[in-house]
């Protein structure tokens, strides 16, 4: 092939400072044959070019003859040419480009034809034809993108001590993750994806009795009779290793808790110590499986109502569990379609004609080989979205018999006779004391959705700085983790997923020191609300994750596509979201009324306070219209304005109610109308609830570069929850549209700083690299 | 057992009205001990209470020595045989019921001592005490609830003509959606749950051919030289058997996508007869499978880089495809892993030293026996999330020769001396025209996306509609579609679908319509919007269905999650969502600086009006606080309230833009700076559109009770949509408080009539009962 030179291609040598506009007028395309007439005749009349210029130009841009192809190709290799090594000076103009040419071409200097006037036409043509920017020759002649690098990171230092922050992390339950950390790294454990359902089960299965084996199966301490400091802390050790487990697969982590939690917690929470004895030692090896039969087809969220009958026949001191109905049916229970040999199962008690409400027996549903028990039908649930390792099914029972000792009687015992006895009066107190074995499971739920949400996010911020996709021309291309919304879309919830980590190690402390007492509601209401707001987030994490990472976000092998369908029924398990939403609504408007109605004066004293501080806020411009980042990013500022949010949703979710109640509504009626009210209420609080802890976690860190790193995020944190809900913030006059923009710039901001350590913050959650496990998370 | 009667237990008989508050006090477990000594202090020196009575009372009011629970259970019999049928008066508090007892006790008349003072004191007791609801009494009494009811319908008839519906929307693809209705209903679809990904391929395999047999996947026209008329009908029907298939497995309606449409489209529209002739009829009967071979692992969002070669040897007169390095792989493509056999893949064209930019060839990639053919290296990309039916691979070439033929040729060609020519001149413009190819698909999969949301809505609104959970005292469970939880969840998503389907029919003609022209850049960026607004709708709408419901929504039998984690994918291929919408931002904003830069009077004039128009609402308050319903469900001011968002984002993009580039900023850079506020354009811009097509689908229905309904629904929509942003709108001023109040109202109002014909709504849809097939979806 013949190379032309730039000068005989462009045929005129007046047009060289020009080629590359006639190139860019060609090949960007968005010109239109109007604008590339208009650019002939802005050019016609121009002194310095002659009449053989003209007409060569006139040749050039005619909209009926266009250049071919391949003309067209081997002008921009000519320009290449005739420009040099543009490497080190990409940020030029066509115009600045075409002086190059002319000068080149011409020797060292200008030609004498090209003067400042030439020049100043020359750029105002290119301006008009909107080739604005000041790279737009590169953007135009280096099209070709350098060969994608490997993939690797190029990131910045940390700026903290990572240890240190895995350290904080841990908190009191280093040893544990320390030990689970070791653990998961064993060989035992390797990831299995498209395997059958079967095999899959098998599998879980197998761990689980790894796990068992190691110890961590047992919720009860050793010692005989132990304290309840002894019990509490070997149930955070427990609930620590289940959380940590969230690491790695999910349907082991649940199994964990349906087997050791759940089964194992029911007897050793509703049992006395006859079965604590018989059963405990069994259950925490994984010698004897079993599961907690309570959701039952027609009642899954209503469990008061449920349908199962326990009768007690004196004749032979035996209970009868019978299922009266189809809808009656146990369903979803974990261990129930393979595994399970035993079940706690909760069933309305019958004796002597009286029924005493909801009471847990053990029933056993297997034989040693597996068989069904008598007048026990089993059925698998079936193939599920996700953890499709945990074998959930069905449950009939057919007047099976039990005996009278299989009754767990912490709480309700009943004599030979048939006599019926309980500590606790009140079969509603006695039937959600006895839920308050949930509790921990919802404590569990909450942590173990968080940790599963740190992995997703940790992979994807990996991926993320690796993969480079587009970038500015003739330069690499960039980590997709450098465009904002990328970054816009994993950074919240890294802050999130660090602030819910202190809420759930103050909610497992509180449930450990309180455990004992017979009134929880505080404890048992924070546990519904950061259970939903757990696993919202790690919903929408996995979620983010999955589409920050693309198709690679969609293949199991890289973990966070098994992590979303799995954390999906975390919205719905131990509790439905909405529902204990509303029970936390509920509880939150029945201390309300008793802030008024017990008229003490230390509460009526703080409440007032409270209302006055909003009131003042609402109406201090100072305040709502204060956008200094330092107000912003003042922790009294942040826990004031959720505070005052939730007040304010509690305070008028309270007169709506009352106004339909003095209405004569019904009560059932009232709460359906204002449900979506307390719906934010609920929201409002979870996320008060974090807010708070955050900000203690980030003053307890001694550490001044952990606190740095922790005070950015919280403060991440505060303004993405601001953010969302800022149509509520501005509608009720708590901030000013000034404000509202403040927030959001804000916000964008911390996401660019969280950014820059993204790669240190997620590092620190210190999952092993052999558990991380996604290809895409690792240089290669 | 000994049954006591009420006077009995009580032991006095001035204790019978309060007997009901007594019972409430210790059953309901709220009362505090304080209270409970209260609540004797407040009995305690009453003249109708003489010295016994108070004895009594304090007796069974005695926090150190609580009733037992088998009493309590007593009590609560006792009072209940005492009141008689309560059935017919549920409404009663407890003094009013404590009154009837007494009333009823002393035979037909209240006692003596039973003054009217006495009534007011008792009310008074119960107010204080917090138990105020009209419906106490039932509320303690009747807690057990009724068994619950077998899954039916109970709801409203519907008020329009569900077929008239369906025919409605099936507009001008009737006859296609009736065939694919009646094909999808035959024996030969039935959907395979938990089986191996291998047989779930040939199943889906099996499928396709069935489908093909029927013609569907024709793509072209029979006759010989078709116009453009016949192609757009032809490819019309193509399109919407591809919607229509997305009632039914998605993995299927994905082959039939990649088989059809990408890979039968890329040889219609990029080859010319030659290649037409040879294979069309093939790839049509699905004798000849193939796919799209243009994503590569280094190269997915941005595929002008692409790096696999095609260079041309005029010695043999082939093309050499060649993968120069890991990252040039093919990725992800369809029917890659084992069923294809020949690949459209797109290469850097080299020929005679130039590189001319990316073309597409047809590459044979196994031989009949299924080997890979000579040079090519194929893989499996592993188990996904979902779409597991869809056989995705990797390809390597290894110096693979084809034959020049086999270049699809329609926009360039290389002669035998390797001399290129085009119609195109520009490369970039070229690129984007063969792109043009992508168009149908990302249609295509708006429409697919869209009828899977339909699908998962109507089995989550028909679940909703028989499913009863909780309920007022003594009365059935109330449905949970009845909950205003719930009804916010679905019934925006509903209308959202209703509306989408307007946008999409509007979209899919003008493709139809305009195919033949080269500048077809409107509809690539209508295309592009829909395609992510859809795909977004589609993951928020199963996701949604999945939550609402709970465990039933997460067993794959129930369809939705299915189709769930299918239809994640989608907001990633066919272009990525957040990618499409930076190229959606990018086209209104050259539209607008040719506004300004053609300086037409027309456009002009409009801008000015429209610039107008949202200056004029953003300051008069009749606008802006104008809360009258009939104002918030005016077509006019919804549409002008959709365009004032987008009008104002794209003004100010382009200040903020221009303002960078003036200060010398890389094009890069600040493209990259105002990323998240293109994204908020883009997206103001798939809201608007929408909008107006639904408002345009609304005012062509004819049938007043079909116009009706339409119109309640677009009405939530704009509502919905406006709610969302409403931070936005009272930011920038152009709602004032109470407004946005008004619409929030407005919009719950509407989920609520939405609700009442939730059922006639996702019926009219026209999906067949056994394509729904979940079993949550039918009475039992």
């Amino acid at each position: 092939m013949t190379m032309s030179t730039l000068k005989e291609l462009i045929t005129h040598e007046h047009l060289l400072p020009v080629a590359p506009m006639i190139y860019a007028a060609w090949a960007d395309g968005v010109l239109s044959d109007t604008e590339m007439t208009s650019l002939r005749a802005y050019a016609t009349g121009q002194d310095w070019l002659d009449a053989d210029a003209q007409a060569a130009l006139g040749a050039w841009l005619d909209p009926e003859d266009p250049p071919s192809a391949t003309t067209l190709t081997r002008l921009r290799a000519a320009i290449s040419t005739s420009a040099g090594d543009l490497s080190q000076c990409h940020q030029m103009t066509l115009a600045a480009l075409g002086e190059r040419i002319a000068t080149r071409e011409n020797g060292q200097h200008p030609p004498a034809w090209y003067s400042d006037d030439v020049r100043a036409h020359i750029e105002a043509i290119e301006k008009n034809l909107g080739f604005a920017p000041k790279d737009a020759a590169s953007a135009i002649l280096l099209r070709e993108g350098a060969l994608p690098a490997a993939q690797r990171f190029e990131e910045p230092e940390a700026d903290f001590d990572i240890d240190a922050m895995t350290r904080l992390l841990d908190g009191p339950w280093r040893e544990t993750w320390k030990s689970v950390r070791a653990l998961l790294a064993s060989d035992a454990f390797e990831y299995v994806d498209d395997v059958s359902t079967d095999a899959y089960r098998e599998q879980v299965l197998d761990w689980l009795k790894v796990v068992a084996r190691h110890g961590f199966g047992d919720i009860a301490p050793k010692s005989k009779d132990p304290s309840m400091e002894e019990i509490g802390a070997s149930m955070g050790r427990f609930m620590a290793s289940f959380e940590a487990l969230g690491m790695f697969d999910l349907s082991l982590a649940i199994k964990f808790g349906v087997q050791f939690g759940l089964f194992g917690g029911s007897i050793l929470f509703l049992g006395t110590p006859k079965h604590h004895e018989k059963y405990l030692a069994d259950v925490g090896s994984a010698r004897l499986l079993g599961g907690f039969a309570m959701t039952e087809r027609g009642h899954g969220s209503n469990v008061q109502d449920l349908q199962t009958t326990a009768t007690f026949d004196p004749e032979r001191d035996e209970f009868v569990i019978h299922t009266p109905t189809d809808q009656a049916q146990k369903e979803w229970i974990g261990n129930a379609a393979v595994h399970g040999q035993m079940m706690t199962v909760f069933a309305q008690l019958h004796t002597a004609g009286e029924q005493y409400g909801v009471h847990a027996f053990l029933v056993p549903v297997r034989d040693a080989d597996g068989q069904p028990a008598p007048g026990v039908r089993l059925k698998d649930c079936g193939h599920k979205m996700g953890l499709n390792g945990v074998d959930n099914g069905r449950i009939w029972f057919d007047q099976v018999r039990i005996p009278r000792e299989n009754l767990l009687d912490r709480y309700a015992s009943v004599s030979p006779q048939g006599e019926y006895s309980s500590p606790i009066a009140s079969g509603g107190k006695r039937f959600f004391t006895m839920l308050g074995t949930l509790v921990a499971g919802r404590i569990s739920v909450a942590a173990c959705g968080l940790t599963a949400s740190k992995s997703a996010l940790a992979i994807a911020t990996r991926y993320g700085a690796m993969r480079r996709q587009f970038g500015p021309a003739g330069k690499p291309e960039s980590p997709i983790l450098n465009y904002p919304t990328h970054q816009q879309r994993l950074m919240p919830r890294i802050a999130t997923a660090y602030g819910l980590h202190f809420a759930v190690e103050k909610l497992r402390q509180r449930y450990i020191e309180t455990r004992g007492n017979e009134d929880n509601r505080e404890v048992e209401a924070m546990a519904a609300a950061l259970k939903s707001f757990s696993s919202w987030h790690a919903i929408e994490a996995t979620q983010a994750a999955r589409e920050c990472c693309g198709g690679m976000g969609y293949l199991s092998e890289n973990r966070i596509s098994p992590n979303r369908v799995d954390v999906d029924i975390f919205a719905t398990f131990e509790g439905d979201n909405t529902v204990l939403m509303m029970l936390v609504a509920r509880s939150l408007l029945s201390q309300y009324r008793q802030q008024f109605e017990n008229a003490s004066i230390f509460t009526l004293a703080r409440f007032v306070a409270g209302q006055a501080a909003s009131a003042i806020q609402k109406r201090n411009p100072l305040v709502t219209r204060d956008t200094a980042p330092e107000h912003l990013r003042d922790a009294d500022f942040q826990l004031r304005v959720f505070r005052t949010r939730e007040d304010d949703l509690l305070g008028s979710a309270a007169q709506r109610l009352k106004r339909r109640l003095d209405n004569d509504m019904d009560a059932f009626d009232a709460f359906n109308e204002v449900q979506p009210h307390l719906l934010s209420l609920a929201n409002a609080h979870a996320e008060r609830v974090v807010m708070e802890c955050f900000a203690e976690g980030v003053d307890a860190a001694q550490d001044p570069a952990l606190k740095r790193t922790l005070t950015m995020l919280r403060d991440l944190y505060a303004m993405e929850y601001l953010h969302r809900d800022i149509g509520w913030f501005l509608e009720n006059g708590y901030v000013e549209p000034q404000k509202s923009r403040a927030i959001r710039d804000l916000r964008n901001q911390l996401c660019a700083d969280a950014r820059q350590q993204a790669l240190p913050l997620v590092n620190a959650w210190g999952i092993p690299d052999g558990v991380l496990s996604a290809p895409i998370a690792f240089p290669r």
